[in-house]
């Protein structure tokens, strides 16, 4: 069940950075000022300020593109430390749920379609109307900065028992094909000997 | 078609940081200092050393549990930017490729459970012979930075063309059902909405 939270606020700040400070973030660790991860910033940041201080989340994101990062850089959830997962539903949105409590409540934020009309350059990007790289990169960055989180939707929902439990690996065997360490209830051999390797090698 | 490099050389340094200063990243961004995550700085500082420079590389991690989290600190590749790709086998192993040059041409690092023996506290925790918390974890640290590359075995591979295709998401639609953007190739309705919020949510 979900319920709608309150208008999203006029949110200038991004997770304690300035717009610019953060913008250098991305730079850094994605390679690019990517227009999503732009996004992907208030979305975070948002979602931060409409929870508790002091949980513990989790994160989630419906989508592999660009918002996955923003999490990693603003949140301590990273894909290596499993508290980020991606279910790639194509949504451009983001949970955070605090995973102590039983309930596992929490907020969604996506990018609400229907605002974006407001905002040309966001919006033709968005919807891939431009090719790319005549998308009037600053013009962009500068609406994104604009708009804030004034395009964004927020919910409170609540995660459910089975996504949050932790799967454990379980016993480590040798492989006695490959000669490497997997998880033994994966099969007699890996899965890449069984047959998988294929997959990129 | 696999290729044996050439014996590990004794790396000391991780792409440029003294093993400390390396540690000090991995506790800011994953949130503890993971044996497997300050191994995995061995193993991409190994794969880093291996390649020429001034190549443009991709990612491939075979495992989603920390080791990922190496490649995002110390490559350009993220898995929001989409160069870090997770090809979930089980494996402690990694894969760095050029994407410019034709064959794919690159090394695959993985861990060397033969040579593991040598070192009893990497052997007791690689195979999860300790309950979590009995793991000495401070010997665990030293003994991870003595050993460094030596534990690790290296191949030189080419990753096969299906693999690198980069896959463009196609038009961008509205959702009639919830309302939200998705790939509109996906369906009438975006995946979430064709039954599989039940995911998460």
């Amino acid at each position: 069940m979900t319920i709608e939270a309150a208008a999203c606020s006029e949110l200038k700040e991004i997770a304690g950075y300035s717009f610019d400070e953060y913008r250098e973030l991305v730079r850094q660790f994605h390679g690019s000022e990517a227009p999503g991860l732009l996004i992907g910033g208030f979305m975070v940041a948002l979602a931060l300020q409409s929870l508790d201080e002091g949980g513990f989340y989790d994160a989630i994101s419906e989508t592999r593109t660009c918002l996955p990062d923003a999490i990693q850089l603003l949140t301590p959830c990273t894909i290596g430390n499993g508290w980020l997962k991606i279910v790639p539903f194509g949504r451009y949105a983001l949970t955070l749920y605090d995973k102590t409590v039983p309930s596992h409540p929490g907020v969604r934020v996506h990018v609400d379609a229907g605002k974006l009309k407001a905002w040309p350059e966001i919006y033709a990007w968005f919807f891939k109307l431009k090719a790319k790289g005549q998308e009037g990169q600053e013009n962009l960055g500068e609406q994104i900065r604009q708009a804030g989180t004034s395009i964004l939707g927020i919910t409170r929902i609540s995660v459910n028992d089975q996504f949050t439990k932790k799967v454990h690996k379980g016993k480590i065997g040798v492989c006695e094909q490959c000669g490497e360490a997997y998880p033994a209830e994966d099969g007699q051999v890996c899965l890449a000997c069984q047959g998988n390797t294929a997959v990129y090698l």
